[in-house]
């Protein structure tokens, strides 16, 4: 049984491994103040050619938006998401839980518009409904989807014209950043949004996601909210040496390239078959759409999500690739496609 | 410089890095459905000889207070701690953000008791104040003493009369069941608590918290809880496969032997220099007072805490072992303070 | 100008405030306990036949929504409300703040079905989403429509087979109760629902809205609920006065069938102009289809609510009468549309 | 049986329900819009000589402080009281509810000063605990004593120097400002507190406070908060008609002076009877020492809320007066403590 259920079924990449055996000794101070995340904090700022943006490292990507959103917002203000948005879907209400509502709009590709925000703010005009005032967006989407730098710019421009504040839940960044028609470069980022995290977890960490704040506003205290959520780890280290691993050198890049690759071979295999896509993704979530018979011989031997019933006879399931996708279980897959 | 800072100040056991890297490239469920995870727990039941409780994985100590206590009680009711307890003081409030009122009760020792709380029932008796239902202690405590199990079977029998709660924060658990004086087996656990939980994040893991429910009526989708509060990680494994190095052979309470033993030679060095120490501890936290002089001295080859003034001339510190304390640095610091 | 923008334009029914004149000096205890409020809780109870409910005065809609609805619900429990509900739309995110998800649905005529909330429950399958629990319905409607109640049977039945609450808001349930086509009494609600509440304010009150508490297992505790959100009156007496002479003689639907019969009248003659309703709603609130031009003229003179563009040309307008409408305003108002 | 139970055992002063009674069925907007509310919110700014302040018209106290606080509040921040104050005993967690944390401290007489908040500063100094930022203090206090002019302005320079709220809860504002020693006018407040809140159900009214803020970036969306928090009345008029008659005449001062003056001759009465008091309080609220024995008898013709213990043989009890309260009851209950 092979697995292309996520991208976090393995543990880390064996170089990360080797960062915790090596400095496993040394004494250092607790709570994320130790050298490794300081370290890590600035090899990121330098590969985001940014010295001015806060960095803070945490543990997974609900406790993140979670911490992130309910920091930024005050009670009465609302997230504007797509209505594929993690936030909205897979979090178990963890924004309402901190007291906010999430304020939904249907996407064809789950990326938000200019015009779609506009939509909700001519909904919410007074004081007897929630003022929207963050704007949540995923790159890549949960469905695969990437944003092009003109979309983000054109967002960005209209979330300040607008006073509303722009975040980028960054779970699957690597892959967008890497995937074949992205424009976009890290280093845009603090640019185009006020607040986004790159993922660790899903591309190659044991945990961890580091979160950067651009607006300075939004940068006060924030400290005081990752221990208030439980989100400040006693041996903060562990975050920090991971990511130190990840952009040394720029494993985190080569991590998401070869999940994208592999993407990309299930992806040209499938088509080579005549089989369709609910969606056009460039990125490691695919989404082919199968007869259910041969789904149901797939899942002998292979582990994967059905994702949606497509028609009487056919369902899509969910393909994710991840840095530790091995080449020739994707040729095993795409034998057992056609056979 | 070495550290008696805290017991955070290293990485983990080797032991939990070679059993990360020989999984590591298994493949595994996620969100804590691995067959580590599931090992773990069923390894923790055995060795506490009870298989009906529920136990939950979690990363540290201010999130599984957090977790635990928002998931017991109704909006209305609150916890009662001692002044010194680590949700009153040094949680920033991550209690009362889930909206819950912490009551406290000074006490000499950290250490609460029937007669404490009756005074806090006694304070609370119509709706115009919160109703004090869960009470919070901890085990070892904030300043390392430990409950004797006619203690806790006090406790438990005060609150099950007077329809309370009783959780114990165990982020200290191994050095309180490891100490000399100590008479309570963790088998004992269930039969005297409702809840408590495994620290592993100051016994030896890199990060990691047992949660043990035992209480039939707290356990209901637990799970929920735990993903909401942005607790469940992706990678759960990483918190299994530590549990299972910690409880496989023991190496939890081998760890925390080590860190009470290096506790104790620093207690019975200090004594013997006629050292009074603030509270009498037998666990790895020990709170000897120096004269200030002294301590700047210290200061300059050691990390640790000072805890508190004592009077005009002299300061209490804090000195905390850990699984990792080297036995010469422990002697080191004795020939230091002698000299 | 006249105003039929909503049913709480005008003050008290005179009854109303006779009572709170004649008992202004009498001492009372405070906090919802003084005689008046024993006295309006027997009476409600003796009116709907029932003993075994508790009840509670509270000032608001939002303020008793809000009240129940955090009180009934555990952390990561949901409210499963028509997207049309009063709590979705136009309550500020008052029970998000609270900490709960509020899943919607969107429906033709602003009432849930089996059906709809069956559709919920199959998208809620694990502790990644939050857990539906509580199911919330409005009797009137946001839009003016009633339930039957052979409605409210299924919807009871349905509700006790998945284990979910239903609560019904009746802000404006004497309008519903009332209404020509209606088929409900008062005493049904009890084996209906979990916990509903009788509107007050907008049926002849200052404020009050009467919380009817069905369920034993959602009664404990209640009043520290209401304390704790800001909702216990110190006069509590200004809440049980008002709901003593709104049920005393009855008054409550006296004033009920008033506001039904000049929505009547209006919507009679409407009809005779061959004017359309976007629903037909036999309450106290009814929605005409106008041409843009027609609203306009009328919008010298009287004043309402503009709901919602029909067509190009034509847009819908909400009229609502209440207790203290005039019949000579309802006519003059039919003679304009003419005009 | 009298009642000196507290002050708002009667209803409301009978100039305020003529003002309800004339203008009851004029139509007016819904929500605080309606001309009264303008108006009286235009009389007040008129009495404060100051037009730069918002002011919000709310139900009670508990609504009022939770409120603003959890407006004026960000995640982390904190409220800090005497340990006497309405928000840390009497009002079920409420702060707690909305994520707060309220840091106490013990006083004498239920009054801050910079000393005592300095204290609290002291002990908060990182991330692992609240951050300190609203001072809350009542005047009159919780036990009837009152702040001089010179001791707000202490406050609120300590205040500002240390980048904290000052929030003045002025539920007997009134019998403050009337009280023989007071050196303090309304119009004084703007300059010496952030935000306060004018007591009108304590003062004569049925229910109403009028929140005052002073601080400009604490008045941005209130009306939000006061919406989300259920504390936004349908009919609002209820409100605005109450303080525009509290306002008009200066009725607000009038009673107060009453409530005083009764209080002021049950404290001579009582010193003639060498009778002790617990605190040396020239509000509407005194607390004369009484051997247990005569307060038995006492209570028979009675009613009033035993305090504290004093000795073996004596208890504190608790007379409050209000601008109800005849002389002739007072006499009468001086004639009965001398017989």
């Amino acid at each position: 049984m092979y697995s292309f259920k996520n991208d976090y079924s393995e543990g880390a990449h064996p170089k990360i491994l080797q960062g915790l055996i090596e400095t496993n000794l040394v004494q250092e101070a607790g709570y994320g103040e130790d050298s490794f995340t300081l370290q890590a904090i600035d090899l990121i700022k330098e590969k985001m050619e940014n010295t001015d943006v806060d960095i803070h490292l945490l543990s997974g990507g609900t406790q993140t938006n979670l911490t992130a959103i309910s920091a930024f917002l005050r009670p009465h203000e609302a997230a504007i998401a797509p209505a594929s948005g993690h936030i909205f879907v897979h979090e178990t209400g963890a924004i309402e839980a901190t007291g906010h509502k999430v304020v939904t709009i249907d996407t064809e590709d789950g990326k938000l518009t200019p015009a779609y925000i506009q939509q909700v703010l001519d909904e919410h005009t007074d004081e007897h409904m929630v003022k929207p005032k963050l704007v949540y967006i995923s790159n890549s989407t949960e469905i695969g989807s990437i944003y092009q730098k003109s979309e983000l710019q054109e967002l960005k421009s209209f979330c300040a014209n607008h006073n509303l504040l722009l975040f980028l839940d960054g779970a699957r960044l690597g892959s967008a950043l890497c995937a074949d028609n992205n424009d976009l470069q890290l280093s845009d980022l603090p640019n185009l949004v006020d607040a986004f995290y790159i993922g660790g977890t899903k591309n190659g960490a044991l945990l961890g996601e580091a979160l950067v704040i651009v607006r300075e506003d939004l940068k006060a205290d924030f400290r005081y909210h990752i221990k208030q959520k439980g989100a400040l780890l006693a041996k903060g280290r562990l975050l920090g040496i991971q990511f130190l691993e990840l952009f040394r050198d720029d494993l985190f890049f080569e991590l998401a390239e070869h999940a994208n690759k592999m993407a990309g071979l299930l992806r040209e295999g499938l088509q080579k078959e005549n089989i369709e896509f609910l969606i056009d993704s460039p990125t490691n979530q695919i989404f082919p759409i199968l007869p259910n018979e041969r789904i149901q011989k797939l899942q002998k031997n292979y582990a994967f999500i059905v994702w949606s019933k497509f028609d009487a006879e056919r369902s899509t399931i969910r393909l994710v690739t991840s840095w530790a996708t091995k080449e020739e279980a994707v040729h095993q897959f795409l034998k057992d496609i056609k056979a």
